[in-house]
Formats: structure tokens, sequence, C-alpha cells
């Protein structure tokens, strides 16, 4: 049995979002839990309500007893190591009560980053907090929150409670809201701008009279862009959202060009998700609001037409699918496996070519023998010189070092060559007067270009079939020597030492440091798409040319 | 405002979960959830029940009324084009004919694949699903089946309904399972062997007696593998998961290493989610079995330590994060905006450089500016050879015609660069002996080695600092220019010359197919974070050198 230990729980800060259920998926939890994982947070949650809604409205509305939302708090947050807490649709005065009760129970003072998103009315029009709830939430939740999230009318109403009626027509307004609206009691206020109108022009008016008031450009171009304000519409002339944040000491104001779309399901329930991720990544409030800001925007941006209303936003749009697993106890090598998979026929047809077969079993015609180390010696001045073009393109010393000790043990390699074609009555000016195959500059010319074109994993994929092949035929045949009643010949086999210097220790060592490069090169920097079919067109022509290598050989008959 | 139609729903199918929530995360619809996503799928759910759970247990289950489930599924149903369908945690009789009659009554006879994972008792040991009602999934739901997913104890379970007990002790236990629980109704059945001891022997012996059955060897190594033997752990010695497919004509065994782990909370439910993201991907039933354990078995082996119990998966390992966010009509070059944000300093220094606004002053000593053009004339020299380079990593036609046009405007450059140099007084003879300053030498080397170094990406990174740079200064200056009280002197300025080329039609549309050709670049091969730091090295490098060289020129005087 393969023994895993979990590994400890730091690339995965738990994140919970206690809110209301989205049957169609694209608000509340499930919202929620989405943008969770497309942020790399482990996501627990804690239901206050179920809803049966799709893009058109929301169709039905299930309450859960206060106890029971307390129990699933008390099973998530007494086992799991929780970072960062939001909450969603919270239906009424008890569930608030229930939830600021288990919260205070449980961190007493020291509770996890809390983002309320005072979620009153639903987009459609339903009701997803009772209107006698909202003093509650003020009052008992509020204190609690490292921010809440408010839009235009989830402000107004909130703050009616206190005063005579304040509408928010303008970015004057806002700036007046959240400084209201942080009396409430959480540490910061972000009051959304989507329903608000403005222009840039607003913004440079508050910047001009507030000189404290920050501005981030999300989706405007920053100074010394002209190339870019050329090739883009000019989007200062524009209508604008700002969202507002009110720390208590300074107020940010996040700017970016409005977009007319109906993917806009969920906007609020993504939001303040991806605040809570951005804060337990460990951003400050600012930079979380930002990426948050930016993330939310971007989901509406590239949104597919889901149902016939307003649609959900596209949470996954910053991931991407990694082809290569990371290797594990069970896969220790997931990049060579898939390489070998990717091309098995032709990596069959060379690793078992009829040559290596004949040559086994000492049956292999000696003319295609010496044809083949012949040509042997001239591939293998080819190969040292890749090397030295690997160490070209290296840039640190150890891997030069590492391709420097691979061209001497060529040239040791080399002597041996020779050694053993003069006992087969080839010298060495005959073997420098060959003239070259051309399978042989077919391949070694094939590999230079392959290097002089990209960069130094596409030379180590054409190093790689020549190294690796060696050692399958090498390891093959030692396996199939071994078996009772095998077909291989080793006693007065002429080609005995062919067999044993590449199934022997020295050449199976330098495959096993090949095999780790190669697997570490997928590790460090996991092969995209197009990069990884660069590296499998590279293996398979490589392979394919190994193949060709032999077949020139057994082709003199 | 920005008009953005929602892209057609192609990329991301919808798929449904019909299960109970699990508080903590791990399983349920949260695991369902979380797996989708990572399958690039879009989620929608329809809770049956919840439960207060962690990873220690089931501390208590709230079932939600069947009419209420009947709403949620038709809010999804009638919404949102589902393609496939899981089921997990149904609870009672009750829920099971919502259900069925829910789903009949909308999609009639052609409902979407659907993968029912007949739940019965948590690993911990509590009821999921009332023992009354195993009767209703079996008749009721299994007939609507595209495929069953039951464990040895669930299959133990559902076959004592009809007959005596029929325990499943090994493999060929579970070959007969399979046939009578594909009887049931499913039209396929896959048995889950995670309780069941087996061998690579038991798997062999089944081969050997049983021609057709097909065998998936998940995470043992294939044929012609080697030299992945010698340096991985010998699988084939230790236990073995098998599970069994049937789909009533042919059987395949998923054949994987054992893992012992205590990461397995929610196992289940991710592997039916898996197999339904997958088919709707388009794989057939024994590819989607096979990618799907795969997810799921890496899932439990790369898990981090949450909760003190039997923890959940990872159900994030085939995803990463993508750090240049695709092209959108509010920010249509994301790349170049990340570059030049990455690297704001210097790229300020380098384009608002004080030899360029004392050049635009009229001002700049000509000493200065007869040096910097006698070294731009040997600058272009190594541009030229640049571009040369790139002709030779090119792999299209295209992309060399398009070099090569870039290489005849730099021949043309050069031209008015002699003449432009003539009117100085500078002579052809005296510009190629002028001797290379240092600052020349570094730029120029600089490119060529970055380009000799790596593939053709880190090459245009190479040459993009000056393209975009002198764009940049043009619109600058001409923007500058064109406010009123300006500080910009065209009028009997010396250099005016100059201004007008990097602002003129000619260069700022070579600069437009520069910033298209870049951004595409991160758009085809979205660079991982390895990538992108090389790119902004490079970036930052020649930016930096790009200043040196004005620097070099006013720090003549």
């Amino acid at each position: 049995m393969i023994m895993t230990e979990p590994l400890p729980a730091t690339g995965q800060p738990a994140v919970l979002t206690i809110a209301g259920t989205d049957s169609s998926g694209g608000a509340g939890i499930q919202a929620d839990l989405k943008t969770f994982t497309a942020h790399g947070c482990y996501g627990a949650s804690v239901v206050t309500a179920l809803t049966a809604q799709n893009t058109t409205g929301v169709q039905g509305v299930h309450p859960i007893p206060p106890d029971f939302i307390q129990q699933q708090i008390r099973s998530v947050v007494e086992d799991v190591d929780i970072r960062g807490i939001k909450t969603g649709m919270l239906f009424d005065t008890d569930v608030i009560h229930a939830i600021v009760e288990s919260l205070s129970a449980h961190y007493r003072t020291s509770i996890p980053s809390l983002v309320v998103d005072p979620v009153c009315v639903s987009t459609s029009g339903h009701t997803l907090l009772q209107p006698d709830a909202i003093d509650s939430m003020v009052k008992e939740l509020f204190p609690l929150a490292t921010l809440i999230t408010p839009n235009k009318s989830e402000a107004e109403l909130i703050l009616s409670l206190n005063e005579t009626a304040t509408p928010i027509h303008g970015l004057s307004d806002m700036l007046s809201a959240v400084k209201k609206l942080l009396e409430c009691g959480p540490q910061a206020v972000l009051l959304k701008g989507g329903h608000v109108t403005t222009t840039l022009n607003d913004v440079e008016s508050v910047a001009a009279i507030n000189a404290d008031v920050k501005i981030v450009r999300g989706g405007l171009l920053d100074e010394n862009m002209e190339i870019l304000q050329v090739a883009e519409q000019d989007l200062s002339q524009l209508p604008l959202v700002v969202d507002v944040l009110y720390d208590g000491t300074s107020t940010t104001l996040f700017v970016r060009p409005r977009i007319d779309s109906t993917s806009t399901h969920g906007t609020g329930c993504t939001l303040s998700a991806a605040i809570v991720c951005e804060l337990v990544r460990g951003h400050d409030l600012v930079e979380a609001v930002r990426l948050a800001t930016q993330y939310t925007h971007l989901g509406i941006e590239t949104a597919e037409k889901i149902g016939s209303g307003h649609g959900p936003l596209n949470h996954l749009h910053p991931i991407t699918e990694r082809l290569i697993p990371r290797p594990t106890t069970s896969v220790p090598h997931p990049f060579i496996r898939t390489l070998i998979q990717s091309n098995a026929t032709i990596w069959k047809a060379y690793v078992q070519h009829d040559f290596v077969v004949q040559l086994a079993k000492g049956t292999l015609d000696r003319a295609c023998f010496l044809h083949f180390i012949r040509q042997d010696y001239l591939y293998l001045k080819y190969y040292a010189r890749v090397y030295g073009l690997l160490i070209a393109k290296s840039t640190t010393f150890s891997a030069i070092e590492d391709a420097t000790k691979i061209i001497m043990n060529v040239i040791q390699e080399v002597v041996n060559h020779k050694a053993f074609c003069a006992q087969w009555g080839i010298s060495e000016q005959e073997l420098e007067a060959t003239p070259e195959s051309p399978a042989t500059t077919a391949y070694g010319a094939y590999m230079m270009d392959t290097g002089l074109r990209g960069d130094a994993s596409a030379l180590l994929m054409a190093i790689a079939a020549c190294l690796l092949g060696y050692g399958e035929v090498g390891l093959w045949l030692k396996k199939e020597a071994a078996k009772p009643d095998t077909w291989v010949v080793l006693e007065g086999n002429p080609y005995v030492k062919w067999i044993e210097s590449y199934a022997g220790e020295d050449y199976q060592n330098a495959v096993k440091t090949g095999v780790a490069l190669l697997e570490n090169m997928a590790v460090q920097d996991p092969p995209t798409p197009a990069r990884f079919a660069e590296w499998c067109n590279i293996w398979g022509r490589c392979t394919a040319l190994e193949k060709g290598f032999w077949d020139m050989a057994m082709n003199l008959l």
C-alpha cells in the first residue's frame, strides 16, 4: 500500500460562507464556492435558507431553522481552521441572532476576517431579508465585520434606520454615506456603485477637493500608456462604475468602465466571496478589494449565455487546466509517462526494433551492425554539439556543469567506440571518413535546428528520445535475458558488449538523471497546451528519427 | 457604456447535482460543485437534505420537503440547458418519488446523462438513505440512469433486495455482482473496489479467463516503460484498487495502487461528479470513468490536512491560476498593461527621459544629439540582425514575412538616418567608423544573447522595449504639443523631424502591429508564472538599457 500523509493545510486556506442557496448555481453559496475554488481556497458553507431560483427570478424560499444553522456552524468551526468568513442572505432576525451567537461563542474576540454582504432584496425584487431584521443585522452583526459591502439601495435602507431618508444619487453622496455607514460599527465599508451614475469628471472633481482620496483605476489606463490609449476606445468618455471604500482613515475609489451586460446574477455574492479569498491570501483591504472587483468585472465581461434571464458571471476565468499532474507517490513521473503514451506506437517500434531483436539474438548481419556503428560515431558528434548549445542556453552554473559532464561522457564513449570499432576492423581514419547517411543528418541536424530555434526546454526534449530510448532498450533486453527460456542469446553473441553497455549502471544512472531533469522541468514550469504540443512534437519526431536510424541499418540488406 | 453580449454557452456545459449538503465542504453538493468547477463545467444544484457534518462525522440532518425539491428542480431545468445530472444523498422514498416525477415530467424520454451514486450510509456510519427507500431507488431511479456507482456495501444492500445475501469478497464476486446490478435497470454499472482487497494476480487471473475483459492500468505502468519501472517502486507488488465497469456488453477493470490515506471524505461524491463532467465533455463511458478515477485518485494523493478526522480530497489539483486575463472589450491589452505596470518607474524614466524633454524643447545640446544618432546607427544594425534571428526561429511563412518587412523598414530607416546625419555634417564613413559605446554594445548584445538563448517569444520581448517605447515617446510629445501653453517647441526646433517621425503614422502603425502581436502571443500560449517572470525580466532589462542609451548621450555633458 502506498502510504500518504495529507500535506499540511497551508496552500488552500479554508473560508466559510454563511448564506442562502441558489439552485441555478449563479448566486448564493454556489457562487461563493465557485469563487473560493477559482481563488485556490477551500470552501465550507452554512446554509441559512434554500431558494428555488433561476436567471429569471426567485420562485421559492425555504428557510432553515436557526438551531440547525447553529449546528452547521459548530460542525464547521469546531473542526476546520477557518481563516475568513462571508455572510450573504440571512433571511430573518432569528437567523442573525443564531449566527452572531454561534460565531461569538466559538471565536470570542478573535473572529476571522468577516465580510458582510447585507443582502436585502434580490436583483429580481424578491425579499431575502425580512424588513424587521435589518436592525439586528446592523446592531449585532456589523460590529463583528471587517467589511460590509452594501449597494446603493441596501445602504439607503440601512441609513434610513437612524434618520430620515438619505438618497444616494452621485459620487459625493456615496462619500458621505460611507462615513455614516462606518458609524454602524464595521471596521470598513465598501459602498458599491453599480446603481449610481458616475463619470470621470465626477471622480476628478472629488479627487481635486479631497487630497486624501486614493483612486484605483481598475479598468482605466495608467499614465505612460499612450500606445494603448490609441489602440483602445477612449474609456475616459464612457460612464463609470465607482466603488467607494472607507476604513475610518482613508477613502479609496475603485474606478472602472460600466459594462452593459445581462450577466450580472450573483455579482454581489461573488464580489464579497472574492474579497474574503484575497484577504486570507494575505492582501491588505485595498488590494483585496481591487483584485476582487477586477475578478468580478471580468466575470461579467467573459460570461457565457446561461438561462433566459439575468445570467450568472463566469467564475472560472482566472483558472486554466493543468495538463500534467504534479508527481505523487503512486505516479512519480507523470510527465514522461504522458509523453511515452502520446506516441506509444512509434516508441515501441523504436525500442523493440528488429535491429535490437536480431542484435540480442546474435543474428544481426555484420554489415548492418558495422554501418550502424560508423553512423553512430558521426551521430555522437552532433550529440556532443547539442549539449554545447544547451550550455550556451543555460542560466545556472549547475546546469552548465551537468551538460559539461555529459559531453565528457560522450568523449569517453567515443574512445570506447573507437576501440570497439577497431575490434571490428574499422580504423579511426575510416570512421572519420565515413560519408554521413541521410538518416544521420536528418536526426543530428533536426536536434541542432530545434536547439537553435527554441529554448533550453525544446533542446532537452530533442535529446530525450536518444537518452531514454537506449536506456529502455538496455533494460528490456536485460529483463528478457533474465527470463527462463529467453530468446536473448548472451553467450557467444558478438554484440554482447553493446547490450551490456546500455543495460549497465553507468548508462542507467545517466537515464535516471535525465528522467528526473525532464520531470522537474514540467514541475517547475507546467507546460501549457501549446507548449506541451510543441514538446510532444519534438519527442515524436525524434523517436521516429531514432527508428529511422535503425531502419537505415537494416535497409542495407 | 461598454456593450457586451454574453458568449454562447458552449465552453462551460451545465451540469446538475441533486444531493445533500456537507457543511464542511468535502462531500455532497459542495464536493460536486468544486469538482464541476475544476472540470470547467457550470454547476447547478438541487438540495435534498442539509447535513451538519465535518471530517469526524455527521452531527445532524435536516430533510427538505419533497415539494420544495421539485420546485428547485423546475427552477433549474426549465431555465438552464442541463447536459448531465448526478444524484447523491436522496434521504427517503418521498424524495426519490419527487425527483423521478420532476425529471420524467420535464425531460420525458430524453433525460441527459444521469449518474446515480446510490449513497446509503456515510463513511462515518450515518444513515443517508432510509432503508425502505432502497427499493424505490432501484425500481424508479435506476431505469433512468446512464450509470450507477455503488461501492461494495451499497451493491450488497441493493442485491439483497432480490435474493439472499450476495457478499462481495473479491474480484470474481465483483464481476458477477455487476451483471446482477445491471439487471436492476441502469445502462451501466461501476462497482467501486475501494473496500475489496485485490492484487495484480487476481487481475491477471481474471484477464486470463475472460478474454473480453479490458484492463485500464490507471496507476500502473504501461509496457515499454522499463526506465520508469526502475525509478519507481514496483507497484505490481502492492495491493490494488479495482473498479469494475459493465455496460451489458463489455467489462472494464480500472486498476490502480491502493493508497493508505485519511483524506477520503467525499470520494464517492467526487467520482460520480467527475464522471458526469467527463461525459458532458464528450468522452465515452470508459474514458470518462478512467479520467474521473484518475482525478479522484490524485485528489486523495494530493490532499492537504483539513479537519481532525477523515479530511476532504484536494479538488483543485488539475487547475492552475491564469496570470494574464483574456483580452476583453474593456481591457483589450491586459498583457502589455501588466507588463508596463510591472516596471512602471523605469518605463517612465525611459519614455520621459530628460533627453526627450530637452529634444522636444529644442534645447538639447547638439553634441549629445550627434552622439546619440551615431550610436543609434550602430544600434539599428543589431536591431535588424535580431529580426534575422527571429526569422530563423519562425515556424510560419507569415511570421517570416512580417519580420522580413521590418528588416526592410530598418534598411529604409537607415537610408533616412544617413541623410539626416549628412544634414548634421556626419558622413556615412564617419558613421561606420564610430566606436561603439558600451551602452550600445550592452543593449545590442543583450538582445542577441536573449534571442540565441531563448525561443521566439523571448526575442519578441527583447524587441518590445524599443518598438513600444519610441512609440510612447512620439505619442506623448504629440499630445503635449497639442496642449495650450505647451512646453514643446516645434517651430524652429532643430530636432522636429525626429519627433515627427516617431509620432507619425508609419511608425505608429508598426507599434500597433507590435502591440497586437505581443498580446496575441499571451493569448495563444498564456504565460505560466515562470515564463511571465522571464518575460518581465527581459522587458525590464531592455527598458533599463534604453534609459541607459539616453543617459549615455546626456552624460557627455
